[in-house]
Formats: structure tokens, sequence, C-alpha cells
């Protein structure tokens, strides 16, 4: 494994080796916020290092989000990646040989603010794991939990873009309106009472395609920049009462929370593994959603993880406590057919767009990934017989059907394998503030 | 009526008179996008004037597109609005009199290609007609035709911003996922054979409100900006096979078109009227979506059509047919309504946001604003026992189920009434070209 002149990016635990490299956006004080990579417990400022000696790519540097750089497709962002891994690999380089240079653009990662990585033009959510489908589904339709259409595409909707903030931004309860509860007649409106999170990665664009243009399968991973963690905040009593027929809409537009961090698909490369086993009898795949190099490589093996703590695990000095533990890879639909998919129509895909994998569910409790599914409450006020309603249960002994103000939620994830670093996401945190009006 | 001293903006006929000043961005060959506003058939470019003379909001009329002006909040576009009416009636002004300058910055509008007026942040689309949302629910649900949600909120979701695109776009039929046609057992993929359009009004935000904070339904008009025509694209065979359980995407996401100009919400003050007479039996609304305000001016008294031109007909010359008329005062919800339940939860509407009435349909046949609607083409294979199934007959004796190829699409509206000046909204344009692959 390459290593790096910095010592904290060779810790053989840490989430940042020089074969990761996550771009981010420092929010500075003195300055715009600039564009830079992580390495080891560090940050590499691009703006300033651009500014001092020749890179590739240098004008994108300059911008305050990531999206002209992703703009310029993946040749290009290839090759500032293996300029970026030359400066820093433990070998005499412009950067590593001159520390008056290296003290000005590096600063420790702990003291830097990091903001939204990319402005999103828009933001679409799938629903790409047949386990959150499928549990999903259970709860409210017993009878045909999985529809027809669920295997022959990659079912997906547009989400709100203006609402999603980089963690560790603080999450309001939304209000909303919620069913008619008997013996009420009339919906009533306020404070969501069935707040949950949702577990997903968030996969950003880099170049786009021109409107009314599709995207092949097998040019589709050519088209992502990079990968960070998404999450979904659903209001699950307002999804309930709106959602038929147009869809959720008030229930996750309030707010969708990303990590700072966006780990460059090529650092994921040697975590790149089959995709998802179709079961013999699932239906063959439309030729437009099968391609070999997809099916071999078209998975992901990452790790990934929800904590929470409470307010009184906060108070108690506890530490975070593991909700659920998945992997990418039983994720059903591959991130290539999610963007081959949404292209097909001849929709514009652009720099900096985010695409949401939905909830990553697997087959155990622990790796379902929301609340709903993993307390099984769908039906929140006729549990369907024979189902296994249960609440999480914290270290103190307080239980959660859904999210109570104070709660934090964080998504972390992490790639590891036998002869390849461990490559880390960072984390997506957000904690539950009470409604304006509760 | 307040008249002007550019003659055709005083023709009683005329869809620009001094009381409408619709915004426009033009696009020019000698020079970026440049904002202007349209006067009788003049287009007055404010960028131009506002290196001349010393105009209000001076800053934002030098931008190519509207959203920096729509940012500044009702009083400040109001006191532009105000000073352009006086540079524009017929009395002494800093405009008229100067043959110099107005020679200048007035262009013929029949010689200026127009643009996309705005940068749309993020797109809502809403379903604010219960005529339409009845008659498309019949064709679906026949039992259930009208959810129990519906008069108690505005059903709406969010659409695709990166393909909304200003008329006269060419739209190229997009290709897309059926359902299985028995006796075949899987579905297919190929161009969509169900295209339509949807007659919608097109509300463009003004000045947003904060993430987390919500926007009073007495405040609700004061955050818009203005009005544009809007055609939603629906291929509804993609639609009806991919929109469960998520609501419709790709059947939408491959083209909206929107009309170049933006009329003022202030020209259509004289134009608002009493919201839509709801049954006695309907639902009392809950608080946030109830105003007397609302209730007695929320309505908007605009005449909307659309017209269909096939290429037989082109070629025969023969003038476009109309295929629907009907009022945006049959609208169920109110456009206070649509943006305050929209920011209830906080969700953070920017300007130049763009919300989409959903189609404008009334009590007639001829009122329907979509082919689905219009033809009773919903359960495609199926009719409904009863149904009214009727291909619309165009002059040459042609049938439309659906749009074919070469078929164009214009939407126009107006406002008339006694004591005030016609308003009209020009038109937003789209014709069928053939899939890429067909």
């Amino acid at each position: 494994m390459d290593s790096s002149w910095i010592p904290s990016a060779n810790d053989p635990d840490g989430d940042f080796p020089i074969s990761n490299l996550p771009f981010c956006v420092v929010q500075n004080t003195e300055s715009d916020p600039q564009i830079g990579v992580v390495i080891g417990d560090q940050v590499l400022n691009l703006a300033r290092l651009a500014e001092a000696i020749t890179l590739p790519c240098a004008d994108d540097l300059k911008h305050s989000s990531l999206n002209s750089l992703m703009g310029q497709g993946e040749q290009k962002n290839l090759v500032l990646r293996a300029e970026l891994t030359r400066l820093l690999e433990d070998r005499p380089s412009r950067l590593r040989d001159q520390p008056e240079l290296y003290s000005r653009v590096l600063r420790p990662l702990k003291e830097c603010q990091l903001g939204m990585p990319v402005q999103v033009g828009d933001f679409t959510d799938f629903y790409s794991s047949l386990y959150h489908a499928t549990n999903v589904g259970a709860m409210f339709r017993p009878d045909q939990p999985l529809l027809p259409n669920y295997k022959h595409l990659p079912i997906g909707y547009h989400g709100r873009a203006s609402s999603v903030v980089a963690s560790p931004s603080p999450i309001r309860r939304p209000c909303g309106q919620t069913a008619p509860k008997p013996p009420n007649e009339f919906p009533s409106f306020g404070p969501s009472e069935r707040l949950d999170y949702e577990l997903e990665l968030g996969i950003l664009m880099g170049q786009g395609n021109e409107w009314g243009q599709s995207i092949a399968l097998n040019e589709a991973w050519s088209h992502v920049f990079g990968f960070c963690l998404l999450n979904d905040w659903s209001a699950r009593d307002i999804q309930k009462w709106e959602y038929q027929p147009l869809g959720p809409f008030l229930a996750k537009s309030f707010a969708t929370s990303i990590s700072p961090l966006v780990v460059p698909a090529a650092a994921l490369e040697p975590f790149r593994t089959r995709r998802f086993e179709r079961d013999a009898e699932d239906p063959s795949l439309l030729s437009y959603l099968e391609d070999p190099q997809d099916a071999s490589a078209g998975g992901l093996d990452i790790q990934m993880e929800v904590y929470l703590t409470s307010e009184k695990m906060r108070q108690a000095e506890l530490e975070p406590f593991k909700v659920s533990h998945g992997s990418y890879a039983d994720m059903y639909w591959t991130v290539g057919q999610l963007v081959t998919h949404h292209a097909s129509n001849g929709c514009n895909l652009r720099p900096g767009d985010l695409l949401g994998s939905g909830t990553v569910s697997g087959r155990e409790r622990i790796s379902r990934g929301c609340l709903l599914e993993r307390n099984w409450r769908g039906d929140f006020e006729n549990p369907v017989s024979g189902s296994q309603r249960t609440p999480l249960e914290l270290p103190t002994g307080e239980k959660r059907d859904f999210l109570e103000d104070g709660d934090e939620v964080t998504l972390t994830a992490y790639c590891e394998k036998d002869g390849a670093a461990r490559i880390g996401f960072g984390s997506c945190v957000g904690k539950i503030v009470g409604s304006s009006s509760s």
C-alpha cells in the first residue's frame, strides 16, 4: 500500500489514507469557502496550493464549491488525483520539500469548519434496497409488499434541493398535517410525532449529459464524481397522510443532511464487487439496464452504520449507541443502473446533482436503515398481526419508536479489505431540535 | 385606463399595456442575456436603461436572469414597477423626452429572442384542480376518484429543475419503460406512445423564507414575484408503470416548458377574485390554510387556452386548433395556499423557485387541460364502462389520442374585465420531435 509523508495518513485504522483523498469545502473566516482534500488528520487547501504551484484544473479549484471541478469530467479529475497523489506520497515532491509552502496549505482537520461541498442543482432519491422496499411494503400492503415494477426498474422520485444541508446542521422537527386520529374526524396540524432518519449513500454527479441524451450503462460510472453520506430525514405521520397519489412531499422536504466529505469514485475502485445476486426467478433485465461489467463490478462493498445519542446519554457521557449496520453491497440496483435509468428519458443530469440511493437495509434487523423498519412501526395505530413491533432500547433504558428532541443521529461508513487501505467517509450528523411551535 | 406614449401599448386588444409590463430575458447576439420588460410591441431593455439613468434595483437589472431582482422582495419590486410606469406613461418623462435614449433601449418584440427568464432552483408541481384530480382519479380508481386527503391539503410533488426549458424549445419524445402488454410477460423500453401536454400556470417565487421558517397565508402573496405559462409534458405510459409507490418520475422529467414572459403579480391585482367555492359538505380548512383575504381574493380570473397544430395542418396552412379553454378561477386551491402549505414544514423557498399549479381543468370537456382527461384515455387498454372515450378530431380529419411527432402545442392566457386593460401572458410553445431511437 502507498504511504504518505504525512504520518497520520499511514495509520491503518485511519479513514483518510493517500488512496482516499476526499474533497471538501472549508469555511474560512478569512476568505470565501475554499476547496480542499483530507489526508490523514490534515486538510490540504487546494485553492491556496493552486496559487503557489501549477496544478491540473487550477481554475476550478478556486471556486467555493466543487461543481466546476465536477463538470470537468472523469479524465481531468483523474489527472488531478494523480498529481495530488504524487505531491503527497512518501517521496520527494514540490510540496513535501517545501516546508514554507506546506505549512501554509495544510491545516488540522479538527480546526477546519467544513461546509456544503456542492451546490445541489437537483436532488433525486431512489429506493434501491429490495429489503427496504419489501419491509416498508409489508407494513403498508401486507398482501403485496413488492409492487410489480420493482424488479424491472429503479424506483425513484424527485427530492427537494433547497433544504439539502451539510452535517452537522441541527434539524428542526417539522410541522405538518397528519391524518384524522379517531375519534377525531379531521386531520390536525402540528409538530411531527414520527420523525425518522434514513441511512443512504449520496451519489454526486460529475460530467453531465446533454438534455435529450441518455447515458449508456457502460459509461454511467464515468459520470459519477464521488460519494457522500446522506440522511433523508422523514416525518412518517406527515408522509402517510400526504403521499397518495403523487408521492412524498413535505414529509421529506424539510431537511436532507449530507456529509461534508466527497469520496472520489476512484477511491472506491478496490471495493467494487459483484452486484447483488438476483433470485433465479427474478425477471431478466431490459438491455439498457444490463451490462457485463456492471454485473461483475456494479456493487460497492461499503459498510454503513447509524448511531444514536439521546440527551440523557450525553448527560451520562455514554458513547453513541449503534442502531444499524448494513452493507451497500446488499442494494438491489447498482449505482450505474440508477444513473442510466435516470437519464434514459433524456433528463439532463448536471455536475453536482445529488442522487440518494434510498435507505440502505439488509436482511437482518440490525441492518435496517430507518426506525420505521427497525421498529416495524408502519401501521402506526393497527399493527399487522404477527408483526415484530419492537421499540429501540437505548443504554439508558429509554425507548424509541421514533426520534425525540435532543436525539443526535450519526451516519458513518467505511470500506475495508485485505490488501487495500481502509477508506472512510467521515460522518453525517444531525441533532433534532424542537419545532418552533412546540 | 392609463395610456402610454408607446402607441402599440394602447391597443385594447393587445396583451401588453402599461398595466402589464411582463419581465423577460433577451438573448442578444452582442452581449450576455439582458433583462427587459415588454410594452406594447416593444421590449424595453432594462440593463441598458439602468446604465443611462438612475433606476431602482439597478444592480439586479444587470444580471442575466431575474433571480436577483426577485430576491429583493415585493416592496422594492413595486418601487421599480412604479418607476417604469412613470417612464412609460403618456406624459413627460426621462425616457419619452430623450429619443436618442429610447431608440437605444427599445427594440421590437418580434426581433428579440427571449430565453429562460430565471434559473429555476427547485420546481414543485401541484395538483390543485378538483376537476382534474377527480377526472384522473375516476379513470384510475373508479370506486374512489378523490382520495381522502384532497380537500384538506394541496397535493404536490417535487419536479425536475434541470429540464425546465423556455418556449419554444422543441420537445423530444422520451424513451422509457412501459408495462407488459399482454400476451407479453415483460415490460418494454422505447419511445413513449402516450405523450401528453398539461396546461398549467407557473408561479415564480420572489423573496424566499429562511430554512426552518414558514410563511403565513396572509403574507403568501407578497412572496410571489409573478406568473408564467407552464406545460408539464407527460408520458402517460411511462407514468402508469413507474409511479407506484413514489409518484411520477421519468414520465415528467424529460421536459417542462415555460413561457419566456413573467407577468408581475401586481399586474394581476384587478383580476383577483373570490376563491373557488367549496361545497357545503366540504371539510373546513385547518387554520394555517384559512384567511379571510385569501377567501375573498385568493382566486385569479385568468382565461387559459391550449392550441394544437399538426404537421398536416401546417402544410395546409390551417390556423392552430383550439383544444381547451378554461379559467384559473376554477382551481380548488389558491396560489397563497400552495405557497403557505409548501413552507409549512420549514422548507425554504428561494427566489426563482417555480411552482406549477397542476393541470388547469374545469367542469366541461372543453376546459380539460390535458389529452388524458379530454379524451378520457386513462385506462388505456380497458376503458371504464360508460366512459366517454373520444379522440380529439383536428380540422384535417386527423384523430389524436395522444400527441404525434410534428404536433405543436401552444398555451396562451389572458385576463379581461370591464374597466381594466387586457393582460396577456404571451405563449408557451413546444413542438414534438421524434425520439432519437425512433
